[in-house]
């Protein structure tokens, strides 16, 4: 049990503070503001969250705060369905705590509207359009979950997935902000879009199915070409370390 | 007394650099601006001098520069009530003098004003009221917590305390710094308040219950879920490096 | 086999996120606009790429992702001239792939334009001309490459690798920006090029030459004066970790 | 000599690449501009290139870059008085390559001017007088300097060096920029004060002086109070990994 209060306290801080960021930031509105200023604090909040929580609790659930990056995880063997069942349920709820705690802050408020719901079409700042978004949500998500398999595969860079991690996220960010608002995580899109309600609940599946087949593609790549086995067969930590640019 | 020294020059760096990036940068003036161009800058600022002081002196006195952390460094049962009490005196008498300076370096300017201090209602930028400001310090300093208690658990992320914390730091202040202005930490309120004077000083007992409630709620949760001991029930070193994602 | 692929996606994500951030948010436009907001946030995508990348695929290539980088490891000693040629193949290819995928988000898109290309003269923003192109580019290159054969020789770095290469093409990135678009690479130059046609396409030389000269130079400055060797004559880890501060 | 060329390159990346990003993005002018929007990036310039150089040559000559530095060093007992000199020496002529350089790229733009000089009065952003310009060279350098001290003490935390020192020089260089334009380098204000001539040639006296004040505080202070020693009295390495936290 103490994983699933580990995922629901990390989704939680996710949730809270990078949809946070974005609705205190006004970098994007979910809207068709391309007031871009906000985007890079905006993109490290979601980052130095995952930071933060990879060394609050990721000795507890390994953090993953996030379905795609389970499901990553439960296809390359290292998990079993019913805990990736418990820790999608955990996820979840800490998302929706996140935003209910959200929805209070900016009730408390003069100035701050909105929950960081994600959007394409009218909702993205660039107007993109429903294609662009599946493309871009798959490919970041892949981008994303390709990354967290390589470090936290070798004991040598393990300890520094954490950040890693996070400064990843930041980075599809910064890109995806203006584009989706970016998801990468269905947990993170759906309880905001069921606080905002309308379109933005309406656009939803776009980013709970992407990011899930995302991830699986990357655990697809993953243990097909980059996992490193010594000579009887075992899978052994990659070294993930660029020295590789040396014999 | 190193210790005590240690604690003194940490937390003048915090209050001397973070609040002081805020004076000179204007992201927020502890008043109704909305212009948040400097947030970013100043979240580094906060964060990157916990970098600092962190390697500076964090070899002498653990750099907690702030008695919300003492107190839960405490309640972990990792330090003693007297040095707790030696801990909050220097790290007050830090937050003076860097109070002090940037009171010297103001003067000493044409164009600048002001103390970094913290506040709510017309005094946060966004109109955050008294009820979200207790809400936000609190849930921020638990966050922040937790991630210091997390990473220094673990002998083998324990030397990257420093950056871990420190960008942990600049999270919870690129969401607080437009909300208000984010303490999470007594000592860095109490002196700008006491220079500001007003409103600032009225509101100050916000900025010292809030953070060590949230502070001993992190402590609490992690003590009560998140060590790990060993068969023999000694409390061991967390991985607190995502490998838990592998078996 | 493994190596190309790994190559082909890690060039992938370096040209489609730090040329795609450079389109979203209209930083620079390869013309002369002078807003340099986006700087800093498209920096960081073409560093943070490479951390991602690093972590993700650095254990099956080393993460070159970069003719340059290859040349300067091939001019080191520590790859052959065939597989030079094959990574400098897969590095074009994941280049294009990264063009074209961004150029199907520009186009699903109401308010995208333009593919990231590097130039001179009209094309850079603060009017640099050839001259200068080459001279910035050759030094961008030098220091780039100067970081990665510092980093990747020690083992007591080279799980940082990552990170520190990854910072480093941010840096170059900040003071490049405004000047060329920074190419440091010809393979993200060649991609935007081509699909950029025009001017952007008659001035790629200069961004093809340029990178691989200040790379050589950077392989033979480093293989002349920095490399260690032990009392046998064995080239060995020098330390990279400023303990030399101290005897 | 090879420490000596390690030194020169070190300084060359250093000014070039730092004062180059203030020349660039036009963050602070040397004069009464108060646009404080390319702050962070200049910021992250000067920082990140001692992430480059430490990696890159910090093997070498443990990448001091910076008189001030050096005197510390000489201070603590880890340097002669000979190589002190040789250090310097380097140093400067790197820093008038950096500047060259610069000047070269400037006037090979349209629109660029300046050679990032540092100032007080008139040439500070903010209207800083000479007191305040001195107190806080002396300061941000004492900083800056305590930090290197510690970080590279311990050799558990050695091999992060190059980070840590490099995101400190960010960190004072966020406050400093508005205020002096931050110097703690002597050499780094000899060569563009030099090339700017006038009044910031008169006033560079203010940037040798007071970097080398701060740094013998700092190295007084270190050696006196912060030096760790085991039983035999040996100086040993510090932990400086916040581990401290835990009994």
């Amino acid at each position: 049990m103490k994983k699933y209060l580990a995922e629901f306290i990390g989704t939680f801080i996710l949730v809270f503070l990078g949809t946070g960021a974005a609705v205190v930031l006004g970098g994007y509105t979910g809207g068709t503001d391309t007031g871009f200023l906000g985007v890079l604090a905006i993109a490290f909040a979601f980052g130095l969250s995952i930071v933060a929580g990879a060394y609050a609790i990721g000795h507890i659930s390994g953090c993953h705060v996030n379905p795609a990056v389970s499901l990553a995880v439960l296809i390359s063997g290292n998990m079993t369905a019913k805990e990736f069942g418990g820790y999608v349920v955990a996820q979840i709820l800490g998302a929706f705590a996140g935003s209910s705690i959200l929805a209070f802050v900016v009730a408390s408020s003069t100035s701050l509207e909105g929950f960081g719901a994600n959007g394409y079409g009218e909702l993205s700042a660039v107007g993109l359009n429903l294609t662009g978004a599946l493309v871009i949500e798959v490919i970041l998500t892949f981008i994303f979950v390709l990354a967290i398999l390589g470090v936290t595969t070798s004991k040598a860079t393990s300890h520094m997935g954490g950040i890693v991690i996070g400064l990843t996220l930041t980075l599809v960010h910064i890109i995806g902000i203006p584009l989706t608002g970016t998801s990468v995580n269905p947990a993170r899109s759906l309880a905001p879009a069921i606080f905002a309600g309308g379109d933005a609940l309406a656009q939803l599946w776009v980013f709970i199915v992407a990011p899930l087949v995302g991830a699986a593609l990357a655990a697809f790549v993953f243990k097909s070409f980059f996992v490193v086995k010594d000579e009887t067969g075992i899978e052994i930590a990659g070294e993930s370390d660029m020295s590789t640019t040396r014999k």
